[in-house]
């Protein structure tokens, strides 16, 4: 687990001004990582750093204002159009970076000046995606989530057998995995309804957003040598918000035996800002599982993990509706859940995923799963909240939904809050439905 | 389809005298494309194709020989270390190629002797992944491995009800994709023996090899744009062979409702010489299916694929134990199977996988899944060979196996033979099993 330090003392403020406002995402406590250039400049993308509503452009401070021994080394390394290279230096260059950027942008320091000539602000932006991911593997944590869905799939055992013992997981598509902002074209399927003699081939008729928490894998392993659960942490770089746009009624068909795969690999948008394990350390919290519950596997088991293994991260999903933009209301909440909650924890899924051996490489992107809690409205999925459609929602306006419609756009956040620490957040990820091609 | 043209011609000989050996693999009708470097030389690795018993190494070609036209454009995309950019370049940039270097390595060729400085034996280099492989998706092809696995995992529904209307995939993992010669490391994972309360993680003790098909695929498609089946085959570049490597009682165990990941994901071996669409033109023969069954729907059916969407593939599976090894006695085949028999065709695998606007990339790779015939001897996995263990084979020194031992070698062939062409051979996809950790 990161230690607490001075990094995020409370009382630490910015020369940022905009850093220091209450409300915000990214005070200088936070300091995530994405990869932008300036919009409309044909420009290189190369990594920044969040700070209030500015970007710390990180291949200009390191001609700037270059900073010392191992953080000048890792700020070398943010000069490409992806983390990996930062990534893959590991947790103590991590560290001295985090502490570097944490003294150029705090209030009163030197050379400020010329830190500032390397700010752009956000909203002249575009931003890419983070990493390079090479791999995505998105698990299935939320116990309440499978066993909701697992009551619509299979009514008689909604929770099987192996839950309680396996991370289950499944690996995913990259290549449709885009950053906020992601247009999502309602992909066609084979459709079979209940009683029909054959599928057909159409727009899918249950869009659905799932809210889930995106782990970007820092330093990797070797193939055929699993990371042990009391190391798995130090294998990972940080967090980010992650929506697994899914069909469910190509699903329900094409699941067995061997899993989702159109269903769901038509995009996954997550968001740009990349918040580290290091912003994370003061919400972090205590795993634990019922004690009727089996305890885990000794390789999925340590007292660390224990003490500190959850993430105290609130996440909430929200509907802006055509409607809702044409008229100028503000977008409505629909899911409201917490990490914290999750069966499985970040170094479970990392000790599993490796347990045979199975090599990881930096900038390799693991989802948590849908993240639900175990009251209704904290359904991080619209399959649930509607109870697989039958009980449609009510908007504010009037509108219903079931599952998702044309021109909805769907909104994830994140954001992390504890008595004593200045509260962080994650952004956005945001997508919008297109109408079938 | 590819024509057949004059660089199939079997009176074609190549001034590489290895090359017109009437039993080898690599013909001058054959052409297959690698990424090799020599052995023992720090060099940067670089395309080349297979002639005989040499590589023809495209990077010096270049330079020695030039090509004209979209050839030598084409020739320019083979000095990098991955045969990507060959593959973006589209259909009429393989075609030109090969018409390029079949004129080049014909006997009779104005200026062979500069080509034949270009020449290196195979015994004298190294193999790499031929491409930068962005997503790995595994298909289901065989419907006589889906029922007969099916018949060992769900007794009383062998064959699922969607079998015959949607070409089975999942994702699988890129990291552990390795080329032939790759060591195989026993996994660990969860075992649940029957009746047990819990499981144990423990060495797989039920390794198997998979004999597949690996399709490789040429020019992507942009995300929300679905590839039609009658341009599918216009996007793959070639073939290879696929050992998707799987630890059954993990399998077993992890499967639901997600689909196989620690059962499969700690390596996947392929042989390293691809097999062009264009190479295989003569041995291609119609996709039919049983009138009986349902045909298919309009987005997987097309004249040209019911024409000629087959392959006359025969695929072979050979063990060496260490015992054999120690004895100096020759492989054991214990799988014959044949990919003209799958129940799904490339063409339909690249619509379906694209249905959805999911975007292929060049470099990707799909594999056909399990390829095993009707009778039990064409099976191509230990799982269908010894009926789920229950019934070990006997190999002719004595030995017995129902699963994979340490010290086992498994080696995949592939034959493409027609009465009227040369014959032509994929090589070898070799994995040895290291044992457990």
């Amino acid at each position: 687990m990161r230690a607490i330090d001075q990094t995020h003392d409370p009382a630490l403020k910015s020369w940022v001004e905009s850093a220091n406002r209450p409300a915000g995402d990214f005070p200088i406590q936070n300091l995530p990582f994405a990869v932008f250039r300036r919009a409309g400049v044909r420009e290189p993308f190369r990594c920044g750093v969040a700070i209030g509503e500015q970007v710390l452009d990180l291949a200009a401070l390191a001609a700037l204002h270059p900073l010392e021994g191992q953080a000048q080394q890792a700020l070398s390394a943010c000069a490409q159009p992806a983390l990996n290279g930062l990534m893959a230096l590991g947790r103590g260059a991590w560290g001295a970076l985090r502490q570097g950027l944490s003294q150029v942008l705090r209030a009163g320091a030197a050379h400020a000046d010329r830190a500032a000539q390397a700010l752009v602000p956000q909203s002249g932006v575009e931003l890419a995606l983070p990493a390079r991911i090479g791999d995505y593997t998105d698990f299935y944590t939320s116990i309440h989530h499978a066993t909701a869905v697992g009551r619509l799939f299979r009514p008689d055992q909604p929770l099987l057998a192996n839950y309680k013992w396996v991370p289950i997981a499944y690996h995913g598509r990259t290549s449709s995995i885009g950053v906020s902002g992601q247009p999502v074209r309602r992909p066609h399927g084979q459709l079979k309804a209940q009683g029909a003699e054959a599928p057909r081939l159409a727009p899918t008729e249950r869009l659905d957003y799932e809210l889930e928490v995106g782990v970007f894998i820092g330093t990797g392993n070797p193939a055929g040598e699993p990371i042990g659960i009391d190391q798995a942490e130090e294998h990972v770089f940080g967090l980010c918000l992650l929506n697994d746009w899914s069909a469910r009624d190509v699903q329900a068909w094409e699941y067995q035996p061997l899993g989702p795969f159109l269903a769901k690999n038509f995009a996954t948008t997550i968001s740009p800002w990349v918040v580290t394990l290091e912003a994370l350390a003061p919400f972090r919290s205590p795993w634990h599982r019922p004690d009727a519950d089996p305890q885990p596997l000794p390789y999925l088991d340590g007292a660390e993990m224990r003490s500190a293994g959850a993430v105290d991260l609130e996440l909430t999903a929200w509907l802006e509706t055509a409607r809702m933009r044409a008229r100028g209301a503000a977008p409505e909440r629909l899911s409201c859940a917490n990490f914290r909650h999750s069966y499985w924890s970040i170094a479970q899924m990392v000790a599993h995923h490796t347990a045979n051996g199975c090599n990881l490489r930096p900038g390799d992107l693991l989802g948590s799963g849908t993240q639900s809690g175990p009251l209704s409205g904290e359904a991080g999925s619209l399959l649930e909240l509607t109870a697989g459609g039958r009980q449609p929602l009510g908007l504010a306006d009037g509108e219903m939904r079931t599952f998702l419609a044309d021109g909805d756009r769907v909104i994830l956040k994140g954001r992390c809050a504890r008595p004593g620490f200045v509260h962080i957040g994650f952004g956005e990820a945001v997508g919008i439905v297109l109408p079938a091609a």
